[in-house]
């Protein structure tokens, strides 16, 4: 099912971008969790549009108000249930899609899938607005990691093919403040220049997010189709504008020969079992080994882009240009950070919980 | 669960490298299908070892038994089981791997997991034995998608960072029948000369598997968790020693501008809807659009090398050499091929069947 | 998971009965459908207290409000989300369960399983006040299955010992419109005056209720796990206060012999296949068999009474006596009537749909 | 899925009557568990048929042959596969079935459902022969049951009409010795009468078997749709025959009042909580209260009877007389006695692995 991720923690997400709200409903979450509502308040406000002019100027307040689970600030052992209204919604911008499809947009599929009954404004339940309510879970359940040790973090990679630093958990705490998730910021003053070249061009650019799970004991996950890699792509591929993910050394592993790709074991000054190196990204055979997880995800640049654009009428079925009116980011990756933090989080959880 | 992949079409994937057999049960295809043995046989060849230099000496017939869901070739309904019995196993050479796991391969999570009892010889449930099921249940749901007008290739993309020309559906035919599954024979021959290189010097190398599903009508699939790249890849990772999965442009559609990653639509000469280009791999919001399905996924090089390597010895937690007995492929990616084309089946079968 | 119910159609039940809201998540409805909501409403107020003596003075106006799903009174194929706030709820009353818990009621077991941590207001997550969000989605799905042929319909066979008449499809509609769903007024005046005789003493009573399915193609459902038998056991055990159900002649079957049990076949005027009797209930080996589907359900008497009864301090570990406050419905059954009509119909959803 | 049950313990059942074999696929056993193979076919033979002259003529050795899963009669954590092969079939005896549909079975909605595909040798799927896998699953669970102090016992509680005596876990022993599984032989010698007194005349009968779980900690389960009683009750409809299930004082339970049917709580010597009653059988709002859980299932009367039936002739589409050959069980409930201990045991294995 669609709105659906998980067996052990279960997330349903609903709503559509212009209906009267979007929300989760998180089952399976231990009784007795505090819940910290500004600590979540304050992971949610990395998402949340209309920040500056590299995102779209919709504005959002994106405050949940919880329905249940959760008795005096502790949940309670039933579902727990957030529903964010959408509001500031200019529905009319959508009124020629629902014949014309938007190149690069799930509009054309979708229309044939629900017979023209879906829901065309704001993109509808294809919106990028849907990682809202996926980042109410991941920010609950990342407050319940935390009190078990587990720690996630993630960075902008690249954006426009301008890379990023190395990135590891020392960076967690400082990158979670900055408005622009990146290592250095100088690369990152790059990357932003590159977004607004591109939004000046009526235009847009894609990129990398790369996360790291820190504290996952050793063995958890499932061999075979259970594997914590296929969890992670699950949770990942249900994020907008995705287009690939890798773990660890990931596609550059298939260019290194093994005995450069292996990662020798060794003992640590704790006394603990690790590896050297950490080419397999803390997971071999779908079970994690112990080592920080450690995937990327590319996000292919914003469809929704003012250039004039080659598309079909979908009555008429003759071919016909296209404008797109709206408010669009120029670049989904800045924004898709928490929401990548997000998936691990409920990834995790499904191993760990 | 780790056994369990799909929910329309149910495969429950079992066995461990030297237990007394592998097989698996499928669940949900219809009724009144007629399976062709020979043609399922010609497609589990294209994974069995000991056909060359380049694999493992392990000799394995690989003629599955069926033991129910077929009445006189033709399925009734009930869920289909088919065991592979193990033969040729060598258990002995997997003695001291107990307590002295392989860098790059899953024992010591397994260890952990399992609490030592786990299955070491030949990789237990870790093994890519596990992947002769999956081809079963591919090539079987292989012969049912055909019908409907929907076909499935793959060739070798890259090995040892030899790349192959470019694939699309008019190869399938032909890349079927070639021991080495590759467009171009000339870069197939220097990758074979780059697999015999490293294994002269007791090392492997590593590649990457292209596949391409034509014949899937648009609307398919559902949003977000129930994308079809992430059914693809669930299915993918299922396949030992993968790390990366990207659909159509993939992680090169992040360095694209919106204007040129966007696939423009137009109208063919038979008067269907299609894209012009296919950087969207098939895939839109996590329906398909309709034109072909295509996604490269990345294979590590073989962990099991012949060199020594550095690993821990679990019992008196030391530091100590392994030197890896027993029969391995220098590379895993020929082989890799048929594996990748059956978890394609089972994935489109569950949003075609 | 406990607030979930369905594969093909799947039902998230969320809420407590002093939270701020009950509600349900609906994933899976084909796009295209009108939603009469007045027709839904009408359904809705079957289930609603505070209408007479017979049932709790807490009054609900039970109105659920859509947040997604819906656009313009047609589903738009996206999940469906209606919340009901909850209003008029005396928390106060329920002080003293936290530590002594009712006889009958969840209240040890949740105590036990939640830590402590369970919303014990109102039962939290255990009250019938969840019913509400199953009719909601059962009133919805029974709209969606009568425009397929298919209808529901139900009536109190037995309350306090007190037996209705028999019941078929010909009552549906005027049941669905009595205050006090039975065949036989007179049979239902007696069962009201057992009612109101145990009220006034404190006490309470139980019945049973009987559903009806018409218009379910035969061969719809699976063999074993998967039977028809078996999806309509969990939604109706998910009612609280279910203690059984059986399917056609049910526990009496055990008493006849095979002669006299077995429906023999015969072809209608229609030319259609049918059976002349119809002890096995509609379903034979987990598949509908064309005929009308008949079960019904088992309500144990109501365990809130006014009566003092013996109980535990969980805190003191010490026997102690409990008098239970707050207003509770003296027989459930009749509110029961349209529950089970909707967990039929989140059940036949599951076959048809 | 029809062959699959569970979540956290999946099992996935498969065969058909006449298929070379049936078997089972049992995934999330933990690993380290020894088999007590002995133990497990002495619980096999409980269910074994060609016993007596109760039973069917047709002989079954039932010995699993273990394909995975088991290393050294030690689980390895991987999915363990059993498969049982099938012989001493006389599929002639099933020839004119394919259009005559038995009254009773599920011959009709299976010709429908599967297009005239299905099995109709021996009943195909649908045959009560796919209760040997439940039971080797069941006999593996009861032994991991049993080391974490459940226990599961089983008696005919009633047959023809003719009543058991209480039944209560001091009995498990010695009735699990017992060729016709009751507490009183008395009434043991009487139900056989009735059985053969009804063989003799072509006919057959049924009865109910009520099976107590002991040992199960309070808080087990889950509320709504995740209920123990769901879970049970998918369990048990999944046997044959069975047509209603109820707990504790069950559909009596519906003529109580509530002050009768309310288990008063006490703390018993040891200092623990418990009831002084049990009608509850075990389970309050769908959770375990530590009591032993106790339920009945009933089963109807073997629907293959030598007598001459009504039916139809579905290729002329006309009426006509059925004589059904074959060999049948005149009662199926004395070999179901093991098949319910083992859905008891796949169920509780759900809430307490």
């Amino acid at each position: 099912m669609s709105t659906d991720f998980g067996s052990r923690i279960r997330l349903s997400v609903f709503g559509e971008s212009h209906a009267p709200a979007v929300g989760v409903v998180l089952e399976g979450v231990p009784a007795g969790e505090t819940i910290d509502f500004e600590e979540l308040q304050a992971f949610l406000a990395r998402r949340a549009p209309g920040q500056s002019a590299l995102t779209t100027a919709r504005k959002e307040a994106d405050v949940p108000e919880f329905l249940s689970g959760i008795v005096n600030g502790v949940t309670c052992g039933s579902a727990i249930t957030a529903v964010i209204r959408n509001s500031d919604t200019r529905s009319a911008d959508y009124e020629n899609l629902k014949i014309i499809p938007r190149p690069g947009h799930a509009d054309y599929p979708a229309y044939v899938k629900y017979g023209g009954h879906n829901d065309i404004r704001g993109g509808g339940q294809f919106s990028a607005r849907l990682t809202a309510p996926l980042c109410i879970a991941g920010g609950i359940l990342l407050q319940i990691l935390e009190r078990r040790g587990i720690y996630i973090g993630a960075h902008i990679a690249e954006i426009a093919g301008i890379k990023d630093q190395t990135f590891d958990a020392s960076f967690f705490d400082s990158i979670a403040k900055k408005p622009f998730p990146v290592v250095s910021d100088e690369a990152g003053a790059a990357m932003q220049e590159a977004i607004l070249a591109a939004k000046k061009e009526g235009d847009s650019v894609g990129g990398i997010v790369e996360c790291v799970i820190t504290g996952l004991a050793p063995g958890l996950g499932d061999p075979l189709y259970g594997s914590f890699e296929g969890i992670l792509s699950q949770a990942v591929f249900g994020i907008p504008a995705v287009k690939g993910i890798e773990f660890g050394a990931g596609f550059e592993a298939a260019r290194l020969r093994g005995s450069q790709n292996n990662d020798a074991y060794c003992i640590d000054e704790a006394g603990q079992i690790r590896t050297v190196t950490n080419n397999h990204g803390g997971i071999l055979g779908g079970l994690t080994s112990g080592m920080p997880v450690i995937f990327r995800a590319a996000f292919k640049p914003t469809p929704s882009i003012a250039k004039p654009q080659q598309s079909v009428d979908l009555k008429e079925m003759k071919e016909t240009e296209l404008v797109i009116q709206g408010r669009h980011d120029p670049c989904v990756v800045p924004r898709a950070v928490p929401c990548v933090i997000a998936a691990a989080a409920v990834s995790a959880a499904q191993i760990v919980l």
